[in-house]
């Protein structure tokens, strides 16, 4: 049987190995956030870039004797081949949560993920054909953006306003595959979509039947007030949820869910199944043992008031540091800054001279759609991984790696809460 | 900005719902295997279906303890975000393990994935387009047929042998992205192919430019002698190499690794990213914890020796139940009997009498490419599983089931040990 070499493969730059690879892997580049974070790991450099949950808040003790009493108890369970569909108390723990958030879900429409960025994987595999359109809002999650890369959308900008994409825009994506939402904190720009523009913009998805991908991984750190209830619960039939268990507990078990109507969800669990047969079974187990019995209502409170007061004490440092020109809202959850520099500014550029400096962020350009024509003086700042006195010190080192030290202080212009910049 | 259909998608049945599912989801069906062993579940049935370890041979007390220490030692580390790559002194682990092997790898090359499935879809992220071709053993590994059908190849069968695929078979499958191989005790076919045919395998994969993917998840299952050196060993660059934790201590923390080429490593990784940031690296460092003291050394000759004696049980069984018509190898390592049966049997057809009479198997065209044009009178039962006495009944049980019971038991007609029937 003979082969013939198809069209479209992209030569790789070492001519002597023989892998020719696929399209795809043109639009596959090394992440940005990636990139830094190995700087980073320099001693003496004070990481703002990367959005590492606060370790010492991690529940070791808690974990630890779960782990134990799951390996005593349920061993052979644990450490075998499992269901590709997850753990089915995990799922059930689940939908009874979505349920008490007001969004009554089926245990079986929930499908455990290894790590949301996997459910992101799965709906890109599952809905996206080369060229097809998925809107996104700009910026927008730099993961999500990587996951759906390989499959070679066609990507269309959502507009917005501060608070949040336009309704008219998902009419204007007619014909997308799906939109690519974040409204609870979103990631870079940590804006909260208030709840009636989240009933507008189910709304407008329905009637110009662009389904919602809908990602939540931080709607459980909000500091002042709950997130309203989550655009799914308006249209249910065409809204694909995404949750994670990494920022409420641990990322490093790399566990999350998606939730999903019926025939998309039998769909993504044959992906799923493609893709790592499960998620490994003694992590949802000791996820499960570890929250039944409603250990997170202790401990959410813990981490809301630990983060909220490092929000606070970025919000200082930044009021304190930066001088005129810079523009940002104060987050009113999650665990970002998204900052607006002098139009000369150029945060990609100015990157290496900060890290010299012994501090990172994440350059704004990152978590553009169109990174060739997005604006080049945004960055990022994440408040939750270091302690308040890291954020004042890196803050500072920040405004002096800018060019905007101490000589030049007047007093920022800050937009409302909430907004997407 | 207005967002036109694209041509080509997959309307789903459920027309209530908005989905447009991608072109790539219509080769997504779902695993034989995951719906027979949800019969398997009924009690009562002995299931000779899945692949699954026996999990009594679980090191349970030995990863307890290590897990206590993991979280003890390095709690912040094993539950944070982690590198992609993987935890670096488990790479090293890897490399030095294959070292021993012959096959001199850097630890760099090492990409620890979430399973050796994961490390099957990335190889199919990164190397198919639509359409190009990937030549396949036939039978071959179901999970790795479903981890390329969504990236659509056209795939070409490599003929073969009673030693394995044929050399000049991969010269016929000139232009492929890659050829696919299991050359130790081959799932589900069982053999083992010589030294001598590996060379030449890798030698005509050379000159026809084919790329290797070199699957080896059961090479430390062999209950005589250790199978022949990797195929990568002879043709290095251009070999990916797949391994697993999964057969040699436990399938439930989803330890698998790649190992690759720099430049195509390069590629792998970035896809893993999009995939899932990266394995949990609790599992990393548990399993780390585990073998780094060459804790392998003592655990895989009591597996061997007892996946040895539930293999000689089969084998008695198979002879003492089978009737005239039937053919099969003994595998010499590996967890599988292949069997071939009468002309006019159609194992698919006979499954659901067999799970009624208690017993349950995997039907043969589950392994074949080309489903609609595969031998219908194929089998695959694994031996590791459960334990002799209840081989003895199950083997029992499927001889009647498949209407070739006591009445009628000439002796068995064997082909040579180690054939790929």
């Amino acid at each position: 049987m003979s082969a013939e070499p198809t069209p479209g493969p992209t030569p790789d730059a070492d001519a002597a190995q023989p892998f020719v690879m696929a399209r795809r892997a043109a639009r596959m580049n090394p992440s940005i956030i990636r990139e830094i974070l190995k700087l980073t790991q320099r001693p003496g450099v004070i990481s703002l870039a990367g959005g590492l949950p606060a370790a010492e808040l991690f529940p070791v003790t808690v974990l630890r004797e779960a782990a134990d009493r799951v390996l005593r108890d349920t061993p052979h369970q644990a450490l075998q081949y499992a269901p590709s569909e997850g753990h089915d108390p995990l799922r059930e723990w689940v939908a009874a949560h979505l349920a008490a958030k007001g969004l009554p879900v089926s245990a079986s429409q929930v499908l455990i993920t290894t790590g949301s960025q996997q459910g992101l994987d799965l709906v890109g595999k599952v809905l996206i054909d080369a060229g097809s359109a998925v809107a996104v809002e700009s910026p927008t999650y730099l993961g999500a953006l990587q996951a759906f890369a390989p499959y070679e959308p066609r990507l269309v900008e959502l507009k917005g306003d501060a608070r949040g994409p336009l309704p008219g825009a998902l009419a204007a994506a007619r014909g997308a595959r799906f939109a690519y939402l974040l409204p609870n904190y979103q990631n870079p720009g940590g804006g909260c979509v208030p709840a009636a523009r989240r009933l507008a913009l189910a709304d407008a998805a329905r009637d110009a039947g662009v389904p919602l991908v809908e990602d939540d991984p931080y709607g459980e750190l909000w500091y002042d007030e709950p997130p309203p209830p989550p655009l799914a619960g308006r249209w249910p039939e065409g809204t694909v949820l995404l949750g994670s268990f990494s920022k409420v507990l641990v990322p490093g078990l790399r566990l999350g869910y998606v939730v999903a109507p019926p025939a998309l969800g039998a769909r993504l669990l044959q992906a799923k199944q493609a893709c790592d047969l499960h998620t490994p079974g003694f992590n949802q187990r000791l996820v499960h043992e570890v929250i039944r019995t409603g250990f997170l209502d202790e401990h959410l409170p813990v981490v809301r008031a630990r983060y909220r007061e490092r929000r606070d004490a970025m919000q200082r440092a930044l009021a304190a540091h930066l001088g005129a020109g810079w523009r940002w809202a104060t987050p009113q959850g999650g665990m970002f800054f998204w900052l607006e520099g002098p139009p000369g500014l150029d945060t990609m550029e100015s990157l290496a001279r900060a890290v010299a400096q012994g501090v990172a962020y994440v350059p704004g350009i990152a978590f553009y759609p169109d990174a060739d024509h997005a604006p080049r003086n945004r960055l990022r700042l994440s408040f939750v991984t270091v302690d308040p006195s890291a954020i004042e010190q890196g803050v500072a080192r920040l405004a002096e790696a800018l060019a905007l030290g101490a000589g030049d202080r007047p007093a920022p212009v800050r937009v409302a809460p909430a907004a997407t910049l």
